[in-house]
């Protein structure tokens, strides 16, 4: 069976209910996510081994989010304590013409003050198959950018297959480097990819480009520039979202692996239940799919999309959904029938 | 006045908050509902004189249950008390493409375990003009099957009309009969039977058929068949139901008379608030409207479709709508505007 | 900068939870507004000095309105206290097909037993360059239609501009008085009203008229008849609800100020969080836009049009939303996107 | 078996939850209640055939009301229907050293307008043995006072055993009649009344007294002298209640039949859950008690005490224990074992 | 490390919240717990290995309670699948001087129709040091019996320390056997029994006593009668349980090795959070006590009834506390300090 | 009137619900609070102009915790904007023996980055009589420190009389200095110091004490030494507090003038709903003690305990109680009665 070890922060969601504004709060939903972590989710859900590595502050907050970990499945025996708190992000979920609105307080978290040298990493990715990190770890703090580069270096040594998805935020990467001081040395190490090809190029220094999702000619001129500067690379991928509300979401996916281009349907996703880590379920869709049907990219993509989709039903930061119930959206059964 | 009694079981409906998958769960919704109590809540609702026999456990979860038909004005006064527990259903509500999911724990209850000759139907039935059963009381248990053919005999033998909402479900039968082994000496005395045709010709042992309800010629033909078996049928009608998503649904109707096809337009039903217990709400309007409009089939289709469509904005099992809610629907009155 | 100084009354909703009936309630959602209230509340956000004037109970139900006042940064120092009680209206929120209900409890509130001389206008009134008003405090009773129609006397001596939303409401007036004996002597100092052409021609008495909104040629002529009769009148304006379902609106405006005719473009709303309040919202942005861009009446109306699109997304009764959020809408970005 | 019909008014309750303050509301618990209904709730759950009789208005509130006396088992035939809402009142739970704090908001109810003459009181009173009213209803209107006394007397008329529970509320009385004024008339038909004796005196206009409760010798000396005054009398009864905090109660009671005085031991109450309907739960138990042990006047009072003490553990207006629970107490089973 | 193998049945808990009774709770506080599963939790809190074995249904509710056992870090790998449903039971919380209800549904539940046979017994204790049991396993059907027996036999032969909680329930042993047909054979293996003394002495057919607890002489005869019988017995100890009220317990105990007997001093607990579950606390400390302190029985027992008392103040089952939290308690460490 | 000004730090606080642990809640209550704001609404309450004075993040959590303000009446106007978050902390209410616990993560907020300069003092304090300040502020970091010590002297200048709370938390202090470095310099302009004797003489740095608070010798004995260091102490008070468990207080309190000293009662609080702030309630009632009974000592100490011992059953971190209610509390009305 293989094995999935993901790196990354894991922090307290503080989100409103119903759709209420923060400051009309007096209570917030507690729950914990991130990125890399709501992948591992993804994976154990679908069966796989998944690992997930961060730094936790030792206290009842910390505790708390290991104590999802367990619950989810999710191996957690790597994960190093010390620090001074773990990071939380307040949601307020918006409907209709009102966007969500997210207000990050993650400085100073135990997994911003982590360093290299602080993990063995040989020792944790013994027996791993793949590797995923993502563009947030590098964008928190330097010393994260170096734990996350130095688990990356160890992880290629070791012939492990690394994903990653871009996952650009800009009010992150504030402590004086750009991405294009340090992504493109972090993403030389990649397999796959996903990403808008934009957002690829900025990280990578390139002048920004206009992607057309719909033009098959161009296109994979565009993805072929990534294949020629990143030599390990082998797979990219794009989740298509048209959003037209914050309440309904029209959902596709692109894939490229060097020589085909694959497209995935547009879903209709309406209603939005919690729209926040979609990305994070598509990413682990796509690792499974990569894993499992290796010899058939369009499945693999059309997993990741229909996870992606079912991801938008679900409360919470991470895909709660069966790989049986993913399969059955890509049969097309996604007319939300009750089952009894 | 009418007096309709329906013979049934009633459970504790487990249901999971805001969308929240079961192992989210911190708390479930608790009420009372199953389909033969959800007919009579809707016809008290509208004014009818309406009477519900069961057998309940004499604990605190039975007197609740109790509780719960004397609010909404149901006649309980013959209901019988014994065996070990009240049945249970979990409900995990879907939204857009992740359908409800719903566990079952129904087995061993005090009504799977009822038997013929515990209810004395001469003395309950006196004055009553209308007994009302379903296909889920024969799929629970062999006993709870011949118990509710005893009823259906005396009703009969009595002149009051029958009706049954075939109802079936295929993870109950699981007691060693088939539903054409019962259904058929069951159904032989209804007068009113709501259920698909396909669903009708099964439980009657006649070769399976695919009916196209927008066929007007081949429909009375299909449904004529049924006639023909059944001697004292006098109105045959369906639901028609179009699942956009969990979320979406478009609902119409069709009855047939023995001469006529009676069409009732689609209404688009969007958002589902709670669509368990819709088909009983068609089922308690149809009843209604044949009572009151006796010599307007189309009128009586009509009501029970807006009664439907209303139930899938009522949150719990019954449709918790007024007459004068449902005619409003039937002139048309459904956008939605507030009352003030 | 800009004061305005709105009358009216305030009072306790209690709302039922996630589309519950009333029967099935067992907790009511308590907040607290009215149709002027809620219009300070906006002007409020977008910066403007606002206050609120009305009469509360001496008790903690009153006490509790007037802790919302000052949490909304709304002026409440010449607030006067007396009276019994303070009004409240009980909100079911509907879904789909189901309207909203409001049950109304405010008769013989505080603000219902005010009377003429209570409040000293001049005072209250110095250094204000607005007054607002609505159809809705002469609904309630003569005393509080006479201590209305002081103030406006009082505002119109002292030469503020005067607005009045004229807030049609058939259940009150129960008073023995009808709009057309209390409303034209008040209507008459107002400088910017929002309403029907319909209602307004209802209050002043005039023979109904049937406006047909798109239609450039004939509304000019209805409404220029208003500005004949009502010497001080610079501004007409009108929200335009087509109303698909309980949780689905469509919303534009209309603004005529004697020459020209304005049209704002038609937004879909949905789903609808909370719809009570959206007038008064549309009003509030009114308000703020004809005192902002007095030389761009177009831009006046989309601002109304777009905070009141807005509000619809919000639960209670007043539009928490910041200048931002509506210039955002204004400038089309309302696809709902995650703000990160 | 015996049939108690009462007289008085049901209010729509809103509580705090949590012993939060008025002001930090975001929701109020809502339930139904009052004096009078209470009682008959008591009784109903003691296996008594309960009716209450009260005036309603024709909303949604009135109809929740409705649909909880249903529930409760409470007969609800003969109520009628107009006038204008439902009473209300806020309810703020104290805890420790912070009593719980009232608001009422009953004026104007459908009961304070109820008139002499709407109810048809001997066709209500057929078949009846008891009936019950209490000092608040004279205490809303006069009108009420004048329709209670004439139920009174047509129950008098029809031998039929009257109680009192003379409540008396300093804050109501608001329509320019004292007690004095209005209760020697309606207390002369009583048979039973409940009540401190100073309290009867005051009502009386006798001078007021000082009772001293453990007084073995005064106390039917003051007793005696209500006998003297009201011909009708047979038993007299009081709470005896020791208020160490609000979570912390003692109770106790006593009973003079016109010869012996009864004394019930104090007994500890602590946590406090809800006091509020602990003197309506004594009213319901001595009824109950005189009903079913006539000749045992120490067990009807301990049966009162006893349920007044388990009312303080239950939330909401009335007493919801059942029999066997009280007898239990009786027993001096009161050590809050787990039963399973 | 200590290893600790716990079986028996994990259920689903429905308790109504803040005291409301079961008729008036439209919610269900849902958690999972069982005697044997929270021994485990207890023990994986203070750091030792513990696993749980038992039969689960797959289903949804089944997979909730593993996911429990997860998040609570108790080895769940050796947990076997089949069956109907999961048990289940209602919880309603008394207050004071009225006790908490519990309503049992665990009736054909899947550990209920377990077999013999159906776990391999050598290769899960392979490793363990302890293996506990408890009354309740036999008591639900024969073959949970029997089941129950084969794994003692097998802990046994392989040497494994045994330990029994007696945990008489007279509402199970339905199946046509009594504990004294059952248990003798039962607890002959074992090493450590928790439970009162005339329940070991019924259950092992020896004719009732009346033990007096602070009876230092005649206490140490009526344990080495046990010693006697139980050729591996050990350790007996004893909750000792005052019950002042519902909300108020005085709670100590008592441990006999055959020699020396201990008592620990008597604590007051109240408020009393929710005592289900206490006796399990205490067991899962005594666990920990005797392999931790094995030359100090006194330590043992201190720590069992501290962790005893701390249960109570923890809603749910089990014991949520650290090792760090009892061990504060026995040092005396109890005033409720706020650590801050 | 008199018009005090507060300086320090308000956070978001969020606490479990019913005594749940952190690992258990899936939702805490939020809420905005902090030692010297909570002063500040004690003030407000009792109607003393109250300023509060801090350096709020520009995001919508520091927007709401200024709307918590103006709701309570507490002056904002001189609040600044900067920095990166709002300290937070987190509580989990403990019961009977287990205590409750906070975990702080309040560093890096907008107040621990505050600098000397940042306000200006001169122009706040202009027509204010007290300046209030506690131990906390300097705790957090040197710059707030420095900023704090800027405010005291501007206040010392202008003459104002300068409270502290001396607030000991051992968990901070983490930035290099001692309290003994810093605090003398701060605390020798206060007028007023609040705190256990021993806190004091360990902040001015002279060796530890016991003092025995019963003790009326060698009591005013240790306060004349804190006189003779300060020389502007004029008043010295110190909260009793005697923890018979989490729900379970005796409070008392003692004031020394220089020369009397002065004992208030002890009085018992239980059950305590929530303690946190409760020294802070004794800190806003001494400020206002001093303030309106200037000439008895002995009643602004009576003040201060009433109104500490009302805090504990109050939800939140600051006293929400009227004067009246104070008041009646130290007239001897604690006993808890319902105000109907």
């Amino acid at each position: 069976m293989s094995k999935v070890v993901a790196f990354g922060e894991i922090m307290l969601r503080l989100s409103t209910e119903r759709h209420l504004r923060f400051s009309q709060s007096t209570a917030f939903d507690a729950s914990y996510g991130g990125g890399e972590f709501n992948v591992c989710v993804s994976l154990a859900n679908y069966g796989v081994n998944a690992e997930f590595v961060t730094r936790l502050p030792e206290n009842e907050i910390g505790i708390s989010a290991l104590k999802e970990m367990r619950k989810m499945n999710v191996e957690s025996k790597n994960i190093i304590y010390g620090g001074e708190r773990l990071g939380i992000y307040f949601l307020e979920t918006g409907a209709g013409t009102r966007g969500s609105n997210v207000v990050y307080d993650r400085a100073h978290s135990s997994m911003a003050t982590i360093e290299k040298g602080n993990i063995d990493w040989e020792k944790v990715l013994e027996g791993a198959n793949w590797f995923h990190w993502s563009g947030i770890t590098p964008a928190i703090s330097e010393t994260a950018a170096e734990a996350c580069l130095e688990a990356i270096k160890v992880a290629h040594k070791l012939g492990i297959t690394i994903s990653c998805d871009l996952n650009y935020r800009s009010k992150l990467w504030q402590y004086g480097k750009t991405p294009s001081d340090v992504m493109p040395e972090m993403l030389k190490y990649s397999t796959v990819i996903l990403g808008d090809i934009d957002t690829a190029y900025f990280m990578l220094g390139i002048p920004k480009v206009n992607p057309n999702y719909q033009d098959e000619k161009s296109l994979p001129v565009l993805y072929s520039k990534l294949f020629d500067l990143l030599p390990n690379l082998k797979t990219v991928a794009t989740t298509l979202r048209y959003s037209v509300s914050a309440s309904h979401q029209r959902i596709g996916g692109v894939l490229f692996d060097g020589k085909m281009l694959y497209h995935a349907g547009i879903k209709e996703v309406t209603p939005v239940v919690d729209r926040v880590g979609s990305g994070d379920a598509f990413m682990g869709g796509l690792i499974y799919g990569l894993l499992e049907y290796q010899n058939n990219k369009q499945k693999a993509l059309d997993f990741a999309v229909a996870a992606c989709c079912l991801k938008h039903t679900i409360a919470g930061d991470y895909n709660l959904v069966t790989l049986k119930e993913v399969e059955n959206m890509i049969d097309g059964n996604s007319a939300g029938l009750v089952s009894r």
